[in-house]
């Protein structure tokens, strides 16, 4: 199999050397640690297509993977040592660009900050933007209907996307690489390969949704008392400014001292409160009043008691200075020591009392353990993370992860909640999906999965 | 199976008498006629789960209806007499709205035009809306991912919808009820059902996005000299207007003067110009400069050369008067006599040339043929209509309708579009989805359709 493998993809691309493998058979968080018959890397969907039915041919498992970014194990192989990574890499055209249709075709391996890059360079915006955009490639943000800081917005991956190329479980192409924003012939299948991880099909390449360039831009640093007064605050700034807001980050006035301790140098507009908003507003005109909007609907929201204090930026580098204040906090966390992260949503109307609830559980259950909670509050979605207790062995509190993630997904199920809103399910989640899961949808998607991967070739182990 | 399905519902909610049963079996183009065992409405989701229950287990089918005014026959049965009608117009419960989580759950019988009036009393937005609006069911709207005319800016209704609840085809219940804009927890199982015309389950309650209500509006008409143009306009107008540019319609001369010659009470803005477009803008913001932006940016087209001329609303009535000039075209054609219909998209690029080439195939075909073309340039989606040519027998042209859908279906395949970009496929275009459709896609479907409906209870005869 190995030298069909050769034939197909050239003997270069074919990796089975120990030190070749070792760096696409670990994840990035380095949890995991797989084994693999050779790491295979395709030049084309034509080569995507011949490995993959050459695998088939000979019942060998396909663990697709593109920039090894992703958070949970998803891209990994498993211990056997029988499974092949197809790495998608190397499928890094953009296709087509038509701007005219506000559409980019763009292969698989695409790194997300050169999808970004070209489509500014056409005097459009593709917003999907997350912390791993330098490495992460585009078809694993697909598979992953990846999040990021912009779907108050724009949406998460899977709305970015209208036209697919997959390389079914068979080796065969399906070229949906259509570029309509209507289209009502029959099931929408693209749907079936956004956001399922590769365990239904390998996308190969994608024609992606473009907008309008952001040309004026405000951001706002604002101080709330409590979480219930962010959420009103999100409402009162959606009506004051509509779409022009396409980010809302809550973050703890803990993530800030954490930040500041690991991190001097950075900014600290407001000191001394609770709670935090980080504010964007971006308008495609050229000459928009979007500053003065966002400047009125912060005062309004001062004078109603809503918010207690905000700081706008006052050039793009006092932007980024707030950002950057934002975006250190998981560093600072990491050198603090070892946490417990969990990605969670609730509805939005529900955050206030989930924080409230989950509070008391675990300060009952870790005397001591500190919150790092930030996160994209105009999606519900929480980056709930517990640090050690001082004081207490960080070995001892890592080790029960288990008992903390179990409060913090019950809180969250009763709440109507997701247990992983943006970062998937891979192997990491699986347990989880079997316990949060009603049977009847966990049946579901075993059932879809049989239907377009009856022999387990794609990804087994993953999802579901 | 009757007496079952009156215990389940009510001997009052299972019609069987012709004349109780006619407008159930007939859709609302009168193109096609059934019959049905029974009409059975039930008035909740214990109840629909009973009802298909009992179908299944007496192998009977059911043919899903919300208000009957789908445009592909998707809802009425076929002429076997053998199938349940299962209309879900009880089912008209709104459940609950959550402002802060902007969101809406309501059952598949609420009419369209109540769910925006519920989310407007809320002091949301709702932005669905098409021609049907006061009496087409918000589940039928699902089933088919309804378009309209504010696409451009929100998305189909599949965008629109961020939890379902579905009846599958053993009579059991989904509840994926979820008020969630961030959920990676496995495949996303309600975009199966979102569309696929209840040949893969019975929607029959869903949570749906609400938006920040438009405050400030400005709406313009606008004279072209061609589509070149048009996609010109639209391109420089989504730059500067950004996302308050909600609506785009494209209006040829031609419609306009048809209008006027059937409602001459019409207005007709700026008479003599071979294509037009409406123009839509809103913001949230009370007060927007919305109006002078969308006339500094139409007195930019029009100095550019792109536009020939523009009148823009100084009043809610001259803005109703505009929008009622577009929606009357269709009435308008009726009047007017028979024609053939399309509901096409392409990809808003090559649109000027599709519609160059239609014209010279057409022209050539059916000498004399009158054109009749508007639709959401924003989405590519164009209604493409042929009226008969003067002096010719209607009866005649009519019965070519297969030779002019090849004509038009066969240029819009080789322009990578779509032959069904909002209606669906019901009945009505299932040759052509096996005409034009990959065999690899067809199969995809089928293969979807065994997984969920195996013994193919639901809807038998539509879409695939």
């Amino acid at each position: 199999m190995l030298a069909a493998l050769e034939a197909t993809v050239g003997g270069a691309n074919v990796l089975t050397a120990d030190a070749d493998v070792e760096p696409f058979v670990t994840d990035w968080r380095e949890r995991y640690r797989g084994r693999a018959r050779a790491v295979v890397r395709p030049g084309s969907t034509a080569e995507v297509a011949s490995v993959v039915r050459t695998c088939a041919e000979h019942a060998v498992p396909v663990v697709p993977q593109g920039g090894n970014t992703g958070l949970c194990g998803g891209a990994t192989p498993d211990a056997s040592g029988d499974q092949i990574v197809l790495v998608l890499t190397r499928l890094n055209r953009v296709r087509e660009i038509d701007t005219e249709n506000a559409t980019m075709t763009v292969e698989a391996g695409v790194p997300l900050a050169a999808v970004q890059s070209r489509a500014a360079d056409a005097g459009l915006l593709f917003p999907l933007s997350l912390a791993a955009e330098g490495s992460c490639a585009i078809g694993g943000n697909l598979s992953t209907n990846a999040g990021g800081t912009a779907v108050l917005r724009y949406g998460n991956a899977r709305d970015l996307v209208l036209g697919l190329e997959v390389v079914l479980a068979d080796g065969r192409v399906w070229d949906g690489l259509r570029g309509l924003r209507k289209d009502n012939t029959g099931y929408d299948l693209k749907q079936l390969f956004l956001g399922s991880e590769g365990t239904l099909g390998v996308i190969t390449a994608a024609v992606l949704k473009l907008f309008p360039r952001p040309q004026t831009s405000a951001t706002a640093w604002v101080a709330l008392a409590d979480v219930a007064g962010a959420v009103r605050l999100l409402a009162s700034m959606r009506q004051a400014l509509g779409d022009r807001l396409t980010g809302f980050e809550l973050i703890s006035g803990d993530c800030v001292a954490l930040a500041k301790v690991q991190f001097p140098s950075l900014p600290d507009p407001l000191p001394g409160h609770r709670w935090y908003a980080l504010a964007q507003a971006d308008d495609a005109a050229a000459h928009s009043p979007v500053a003065s909007e966002l400047e009125t609907a912060l005062a309004d929201a001062i004078g109603a008691g809503i918010a207690e204090d905000a700081a706008i930026a006052q050039s793009q580098a006092q932007a980024d200075d707030m950002w950057a204040l934002r975006e250190h906090i998981p560093e600072a966390q990491k050198r603090d020591g070892p946490n417990i992260k969990h990605d969670v949503s609730v509805p939005v109307s529900r955050i206030p009392a989930f924080l409230e609830r989950a509070k008391a559980a675990l300060d009952a259950a870790f005397p001591g353990v500190r919150y790092v909670v930030f996160g994209h509050l105009g999606d519900g979605n929480l980056h709930y993370n517990l640090s050690t207790p001082p004081g207490s062995p960080a070995a001892e509190f890592i080790g029960q992860t288990g008992r903390a993630n179990r409060i913090v997904y019950d809180l969250v199920a009763e709440s109507g909640g997701s247990f992983s809103a943006e970062h998937g399910i891979g192997q990491m989640k699986r347990d989880e999906l079997a316990r949060y899961k009603p049977g009847i949808e966990i049946e579901l998607m075993r059932r879809i999965k049989r239907a377009l991967d009856p022999e387990g070739m794609l990804n087994p182990g993953k999802v579901v």
